[in-house]
């Protein structure tokens, strides 16, 4: 069944604003059953607004209209769309009421315009919304659905789940497809597709999708073969003769992070750790601590952007920095080593490379790095090479290096 | 003159990946005096983009088309849109040269598929890519354009400011409508609003669009009064007055970073910087070195994610963290002096907080953080509460800290 996503708002056509209900969207709607070929982003203006509205129903059973549902000028979804639908808008005396209280809790003034919020199409369906003023809006229109959504994701995302779904489920008959994903760190894109492919090419009812960000390759299986009992099934073999071919570069089998992945192995171990970052500058610590609840297996780190650092703070030897050069497997294992034993963790990660766009050397150019592994009475360290930008080098790195401490991990859970 | 964006691409409208070409092609178009009321992203399917471009041309004299582009059985774009605007395609022997000598340099086979990419339709304008091999296109249509354009961000954007941007001038009498940016930060979206309306509101033929980030406010000001020699002094003039009344929270008159604008001002100083973190665990550090060149100033920093840490490597007294706790003006600025001392820097900041979800208590809720900055003599502290999750307070702590930074250098190159 096809739907389609209008979104609404003129930030999202100019400056900088990037639009991304559409993929919390997709991700609900998709193994629901839907097919989203198309979605649209459109200005604050009725009149592009419901023509956009107009050509989606003529391709799409259900269009979902996100933004432009608050309390200001611009915000035109309401309205335009009631026109559009020939509906009148009445005053919904509960909703008023609500909004009437939430305001008096701010100690504000309700407006008309605050008020107009209260207002819903005739024969619509009320989705209640907890947490912001604008409610959410279900209309049947010839056959086809119509849900109009509030803009702001902490508002969508919650009313989508709880009110949305089981509205939609409620009296369509829907073909769901069961997903399953495959994260995979540390290996290029090109080497995973050509490691799989033997086993997603024999299987022709799942959609296999690859996508590939800075370290991480993400793998997204979706049944495409119609409503069948064995639909699981067939998915979790492919999902394990897949995850059984690429072993230990496997870090997880839902969407979270290469440090989320790790920070459960740590906790499961009761290990800490301490870090030594040079080029990243910091990246891997601000991504082991973007986890809630990092503080119960991270010590910190050392940021040692200068060979002074290095010496000063972490006590690499001078004669060591300057006879193999800061990027080096003797710095980078110095670095993980004393990081470890200076901030009394189980186990110290460094990097230390070339992020470019400068400093490069036929040698050493940009993008060789090396990482440093220590353990109580072990040292490691690898040299790498990363193809792309500055972010891009600095992000594989900091990925790559989580994702290794993540694999010892892993070798000391088989072992226990 | 208005102008529409398709970008071509399933991964677009799946799982988690973004479409942003739009964003760089509003910046270009937008101040060139095109209108962008509308972009959509769709599916890898010829009827899907035919039937959207279809639509598009309905409207809009300019539509420029990402992504489809490339060798693959998924990229449709060249031939969907040449077959619907009734084109042949011919294969041109000077990009198949090129393509061939650029597979030669890979020591890869050309394929059929690769050899599409050399194809053009009639009358089509070819716009080189330097980069990748994929040329972008531009065709005239019943008075309307189309432009095709490779999808990877590295091959469009140099090909739209040095090819295609000078085609659409070249024959087409735009009205160009200047913009200036006002970068602020370390203040609300609301205050910022609230100081500036007086002045903008005064200024009807320029339109102002306010986008706040977390710890960041960017003002747009875009001429929208049609042809006028006035124009860029009216801005200017409005621009100067948005910036006396700001004072000091102006950091940036183009789209840069806090910490790109705050390593501007190091440099010119000849200043180092050494950094604390707690609660941003190396956030702060990973921002300051997102820009090229900041080992100039940059000295690095601690990450004293753990009590432990902020004693044994930060000197940071057990009794003063025991009696004030670790989010404390006394900790803050301990930590910003200690770090300064230690990794022998001009200036030290440090940040410590509640980034939440849990850690909160009465006293100190979750969005409460310490800034310290210490310089030779002479240390402070600022407390500060923040609203939003922990991603947010935690990059809101990173933004407003770096400010700081820069604020203090200010003050120091005003008393030059």
């Amino acid at each position: 069944m096809r739907a389609e996503i209008i979104a609404v708002g003129s930030e999202l056509l100019s400056f900088g604003r990037v639009e991304s209900n559409s993929l919390f969207l997709a991700s609900r709607l998709i193994p629901l059953g839907f097919d989203l070929p198309r979605k649209s982003v459109v200005a604050d203006d009725p009149e592009v607004l419901t023509q956009t509205l107009d050509f989606a129903l003529q391709a799409s059973k259900l269009v979902l209209i996100t933004g432009g549902l608050g309390p200001t000028e611009d915000d035109v979804t309401r309205d335009a769309v009631a026109r559009h639908l020939g509906r009148k808008l009445r005053e919904d005396p509960e909703l008023l009421e609500r909004l009437n209280s939430r305001y008096r809790r701010f100690a504000q003034m309700m407006t008309d315009n605050n008020r107009r919020q209260a207002c819903v199409p005739e024969g619509a369906v009320v989705f209640p919304n907890p947490i912001g003023t604008a409610p959410g809006l279900g209309l049947e229109h010839e056959g086809r659905r119509i849900v109009l959504l509030p803009g702001p994701p902490r508002e969508l995302e919650p009313m989508v789940d709880r009110h949305v779904l089981p509205w939609l489920k409620h009296s369509w008959s829907l073909s769901p497809r069961p997903l399953r994903i495959v994260k995979v760190a540390g290996e290029a894109e090109s080497a995973v597709d050509h490691r799989i492919a033997p086993l997603t090419r024999r299987e022709r009812r799942v959609q296999t999708t690859i996508l590939s960000s800075p370290g991480i390759v993400s793998l997204y299986f979706l049944w495409s073969g119609g409503r069948d009992p064995e639909a699981e099934r067939i998915l979790d073999d492919l999902v394990e003769s897949v995850c059984r071919e690429l072993g230990d570069a496997v870090y997880s089998r839902q969407e979270e992070s290469p440090a989320a992945a790790l920070g459960k192995r740590l906790s499961r171990l009761g290990w800490s750790l301490a870090v030594a970052e040079s080029c990243t500058g910091g990246w891997i610590g601000k991504l082991v601590t973007d986890v809630a609840g990092s503080s119960n297996y991270f010590r910190g780190g050392i940021v040692s952007y200068s060979n002074e650092v290095k010496i000063r703070v972490l006590g690499v030897e001078r004669v060591v920095l300057e006879s193999e050069g800061a990027v080096s497997a003797a710095v980078a294992e110095a670095m993980a080593e004393n990081t470890r034993r200076l901030l009394e963790a189980d186990i110290g990660l460094s990097a230390t490379g070339v992020a470019g766009p400068s400093g490069g050397s036929e040698a050493k150019p940009v993008g060789t790095v090396f990482l440093g592994l220590a353990r109580e009475g072990r040292v490691a360290s690898q040299k790498l090479w990363f193809p792309g930008d500055r972010e891009a080098v600095r992000l594989r790195t900091a990925h790559v290096g989580l994702d290794w401490v993540r694999r010892e991990c892993d070798a000391a859970i088989r072992r226990h």
